[in-house]
């Protein structure tokens, strides 16, 4: 026992060591931006080239060989015994929102990194591959996880040829960054890949809360959003009676409220109505139009389905019984996606070994994890985030937590290490329908 | 009674075709606008000269005799008994809103044209004026009711000095017609004016509703119009828990639908909420800030003051629930103007003997009555609006509504002819506070 403390505290120290190595890459990367007053890193632009250069420096020095793929993707491996093992992937994205924070994405790779560092040049019975995806947030152009789906095979020709603002394309920004987009299908995932692992802040305030510095994620909630407008009819504030009124605003103001409460009266639903625009929007005149979106996650597919038929039926009923008109429209419909049962056990024990309890969570946000799930068991694991900012500058993660996330990937590694079977043997392999 | 039938029939006879000539005289001033693909005609624009030109000549076939003033109302005399009669005023607008239908305002101005043509020349205990107002709507200018304040004398110094949206002042405006600023004391009303009387299109559906031509006003409603603010916290919309949000839409929403309870339980009170709008606005991020306009109107200054403090009460309740902030101001705040009560029985009789019941109603909108009721007793008599609909080319009237409006304004100049008391002697003279 009194060895095994030692140890504990052996390992401590150096992983408190990565920890603040971890942080300190990160504020070193936030520099490599598109905006000289904040943080921009959009698909292939200038300072995602600095990122790859000092992040390959990094690699190398651990002794992980590092190419970028066709699609942009920071992709090195570090060996594992024998020819040719098994390989587990680690990794997050690289791309940042405008005015973002230092954290979202870098942190998962370089978390990757520390965990190749504390290895020491030990071999491992697999590989490990560190990712750094190139594109995640959608924001060049408007589509997201362009790196992570060149792995799975779904960089297609459709989004190879979408266009940014200026009139560039996929295609063409991955040949001005000096790459050969006909050697996409290098990009692809290795055959012996048997699982991938992203670390990534939570980005809201759950683990906060709920004081428990990490979380393993059970499943990336399932997305619809849709477009509803009231249609009334504009007519005078000041003669127009209560009783003869169609007004669009006040339908839409009762139906959001309904829309609040049915999102309430279900476990783990989120139901945001983030925008509502008026026409005509003047002060006295009584709305004839009002245009609200609608965004709904869970992580059953089945009860966000039905929480948005339930919706839908209530827009309607409000809409006939003020004699409005309503309509709308799904602008996006994505299932739910449950990350791997096994490599989840896994995840928990692990972080249970960092002294903590794990608290088991949903996504509501995308991640690479939900792309690299149709084709191999994924998993993720969130650190807690401060005030759950994030997508901003004052977006922070604790050296504590970090430490903690580093731990939970060495015992993670040691845990997979000594179990040979779960290289291969996983209990369920999620795909995307 | 078979002569008074005769009589009826001709004096019907009479108004229908004065009632077609001022629906045909309507039209033909709609061409006088400032836009080739619709009517808009605002203070002072060219095409009111050629409107002033038109009724001008007109009125000087009757025997009125025509001026400008100095605020550009166009001021008709037609001459009553002996040398200096009292005045018994009509009138209404002669400028538009942008898009506008052909009988907001004009309609009232040739209505009383149709009074004096009527007349054939006779001469009344009274004189008879004319005025077609420069400016009600406050189109050019933001400011409205520029005619009337002159004939109040409230057109002063700040008013004259506003600018349009190309940086034109109201002084330079009427220098610019060829008029003299330093000549508005001309323009107030004259000391010998008992009354003021307004025809006007009722711009609202209720006349349409309960199947009557014609109603008395007996007072424009005050009206408060506030805008509110509530602040919550902008949150990423799938990782954010229900429970863990500051929504300042759903908080909004919420406030909405008590607004219209509020409404609704007032008889007479009307409140719109006729604008939201939603920062940052985005699909999938939690709405932190919604920013509202309340409009709040009833004929008692008092139910509509306790309407507004209830209003607010609820707003700050709500944000406290919710945990928001709310703040509101008030943007205007305009007193109600009783109707002068003498002059609404009068024509209240006057529209029996047409052979319909007056409808007796609150005028939810402002009027230039509102402002001569400032100085002398005024009146507003409102013509049914097909469909409700004005400020809109779609505007109507019916010709047979019209008619029966010219033969409510004959009824009525007989009855203050036979009744001498009646020139001066009024039971209330509303002013505005």
């Amino acid at each position: 026992m009194v060895l095994t403390t030692q140890t504990q505290v052996q390992s401590g120290n150096q992983s408190a060591t990565l920890a603040e190595e971890v942080l300190a890459r990160c504020r070193r990367l936030a520099s490599c931006s598109e905006d000289s007053d904040g943080i921009r890193r959009t698909f292939l632009s200038p300072p995602m080239r600095d990122v790859h250069r000092e992040i390959t420096n990094w690699l190398e020095e651990v002794g992980a060989k590092v190419r970028i793929d066709a699609a942009g993707n920071l992709r090195a491996v570090y060996p594992g015994e024998g020819p040719s093992p098994p390989r587990l992937l680690f990794g997050s994205h690289l791309d940042t929102v405008p005015n973002a924070g230092a954290y979202d994405g870098v942190l998962g790779v370089l978390i990757a990194l520390a965990l190749l560092k504390d290895l020491r040049g030990r071999r491992l019975p697999f590989a490990l591959e560190v990712v750094g995806f190139s594109e995640e947030e959608g924001v060049r152009f408007g589509a997201p996880f362009i790196g992570s789906r060149a792995l799975v095979g779904r960089l297609d020709e459709d989004l190879l040829n979408t266009c940014d603002a200026k009139g560039v394309s996929v295609r063409r920004a991955i040949e001005e960054f000096g790459l050969n987009p006909a050697e996409m299908s290098d990009a692809e995932l290795s055959q012996n890949a048997f699982g991938y692992v992203e670390f990534h802040i939570e980005q809201g305030p759950v683990l906060e809360k709920v004081m428990r510095p990490l979380a393993v994620v059970e499943a990336i909630a399932g997305q619809s959003r849709l477009e509803f407008v009231f249609t009334g009819r504009a007519n005078h504030a000041g003669t127009t009676p209560m009783d003869m009124r169609f007004d669009a605003v006040a339908g839409a103001a009762e139906w959001i409220t309904a829309v609040e409460r049915e999102a309430n009266n279900n476990a783990g639903l989120v139901a945001t109505v983030g925008s509502v625009k008026t026409a005509p929007g003047a002060s006295n005149v009584i709305c004839a139009e009002a245009q609200l979106t609608l965004d709904v996650r869970h992580r059953e597919n089945e009860v966000r389905t039905r929480a948005v038929a339930e919706m839908t039926l209530r827009a309607e009923e409000i809409a006939r019984r003020r004699r409005l008109s309503v309509r709308h429209r799904t602008r996006m419909n994505q299932l739910a996606v449950p990350m791997d049962p096994f490599l989840n056990r896994q995840i928990g024990d692990a972080i249970r070994k960092t002294g903590v309890e794990p608290h088991a969570m949903v996504s509501g946000g995308g991640h690479d994890a939900m792309i690299m799930a149709e084709k191999i068991p994924s998993a993720m694991i969130f650190l807690r985030t401060p005030g759950g900012i994030s997508h901003h500058p004052a977006e922070s993660v604790a050296v504590e937590d970090v430490q903690r996330a580093i731990e939970c990937g060495h015992h993670l590694l040691e845990q997979l290490s000594s179990s040979p079977a779960s290289r291969t043997q996983t209990e369920t392999r999620t795909r995307r329908a």
